[in-house]
């Protein structure tokens, strides 16, 4: 019978979809010795995950609910397959980029503050912040206390599901999107990741939502802030490495670019660290995907693929075959 | 000659657009004595707007440019048209509903608080909030921390031009909408306002846009809160005596719902009131609207209504006859 180990934590409930021919063993937090399984599902937390792996004896197939599994393969190496659950984060952290575009250019930030000094005047601040941030000295009136995400010039930077899903929820704002992706292509139009450099001047907001590989590493340092126009919005919906953390410490200090973003690089991110104190930043502690439906959704495609594997049907979702 | 009075704070450039046949009156804000005038612009702040009133002798047309003309109507009497600039706010008031809906599912103002006290792990505080807002007991694993718009079951309370906007930038987040207005229309489903009470009971959001009337006063009021579900969120973006503010403090108050209000009442929320001091609540102070293209959208639409008025056409956006 295959032996397919998963998190004890996981509520019972959620793997009535598996295969009935699986041995479902659970795995304890505090797993000792060594336990032979052929299937694999780590717990989402790697470092939960990193703990259960050294305990491991047999394992060929990996199913992974996450969408980033840079950390598994380097923990697991290159003998074991490794299937992702796609789709399981895809909706909600499409929505996090959404709400954190829009949180941005409402200034939600500064009415939170508002609202807890309890002085609705301080609104009229709010004209003085616009013109700082994006560099529009005009006199405005009536006052400018928002901003509009209608209409602006997007740069979408990764075009895989999830990227996908982002242009799908930006579209009743008629943004003009361009899509940066490692290789170009023709249909929709994808520019590859070598011209980014060129098309970093044109965007209002630049979208981060690519994998993190040595290639994407520091994709955005001084230099890329250096061509952006002032007032820029960077979202990091993907992984912390890909922004060089101490160039965006200083454009946000400068009071050049904004940002939102879930990741960071060191994460989690160490108290005291200056990027909690930078200035128009919206950081949210790594949680974009963790929806009441992430666990539902993901347990359901790893019981597809679990079911393929069983009956010698190629599987759906390698990121990872094992040599 | 037509002599059209405006605020003498608009930018000369956004009035560009106005037929050459018309006088431009600027009207400053410390106006004195009398002014004939055909038209006026009143500025968009209605304590601005009423100040000058009183000098004004002839006046036959109002082009407003704010979407709620309530409080033109009751200060100029019947005996003037007025005309509403339809749509200069539609876009942004439609972004700000979908901005404010994403970060109270997102838990933005808990973020805020975790991003100044610099204490990433304090994210592991979400789980508990999720569970005592929804109700939502069960222990679910990996933690919840955000929660999904998608798919949600929303009620939709009024449905002129800008909820048509904001049902528009619903449309990918696939919700169950139910349309309520004051009197029911078929195509599409639209409720009528007296079905209010037995749909609130299903809605997990309810968005008020609608305009403030003698009917539309306390809408919401305490029976209302009592029928809503654990949870359910309420959006005003629409006027504040909409809502029995009373009502509105002791629901959240009691934990029992969530709100977001870019409108109060009374208006401005004076300091100490304990709206501030709400929980599970955000509060801006009446900006959707006030975004950077909000004159130009609006002054362009009152330059086609004036063309129209000046070469005897019908008007297009009448929301009171002269009788």
């Amino acid at each position: 019978m295959l032996r397919v180990g998963y998190p004890a934590i996981l509520a019972p409930e959620l793997l009535r979809g598996f295969p009935p021919e699986a041995e479902l063993i659970p795995l304890p937090d505090d797993l000792e010795g060594e336990i032979e399984i052929d299937v694999w599902l780590p717990d989402p937390y790697p470092t939960r995950a990193m703990r259960i792996w050294p305990h491991l004896r047999g394992v060929r197939l990996i199913l992974s609910l996450m969408a980033g599994t840079e950390w598994i393969s380097a923990v697991a190496g290159p003998h074991v397959t490794i299937s992702k659950a796609r789709g399981a984060h895809n909706i909600s952290t499409a929505e996090w980029t959404i709400g954190a575009i829009l949180a941005t250019l409402k200034y939600f930030p500064f009415y939170f503050e508002v609202q807890s000094s309890g002085e609705w005047k301080r609104r009229f601040e709010s004209p003085a912040r616009y013109a700082r941030i994006t560099g529009d000295e005009r006199p405005i009136y009536p006052p400018v206390m928002v901003e509009e995400l209608t209409g602006k010039r997007v740069l979408l930077v990764g075009h895989g599901e999830i990227g996908q899903e982002i242009e799908r929820m930006l579209a009743p704002f008629s943004v003009e999107l361009v899509r940066v992706a490692r290789t170009a292509r023709v249909e929709p139009a994808v520019h590859a990741v070598s011209e980014l450099d060129s098309l970093l001047s044109q965007a209002e907001i630049v979208i981060l939502i690519l994998p993190s590989t040595t290639e994407s590493h520091h994709l955005i340092g001084a230099r890329q802030f250096a061509l952006m126009q002032q007032g820029t919005l960077l979202v990091n919906a993907a992984r912390g490495p890909i922004v060089d953390t101490d160039a965006l410490v200083e454009a946000l200090n400068s009071g050049r670019i904004r940002a939102a973003v879930d990741v960071t690089d060191p994460e989690p991110l160490p108290e005291g660290h200056p990027l909690w104190k930078c200035p128009n930043l919206l950081i949210t502690p790594h949680l974009a995907g963790s929806s009441p439906q992430f666990a539902p959704r993901g347990l359901k495609t790893a019981a597809d693929e679990l079911r393929r594997y069983m009956s010698g049907e190629p599987l759906r979702n390698v990121v990872q075959a094992a040599v």
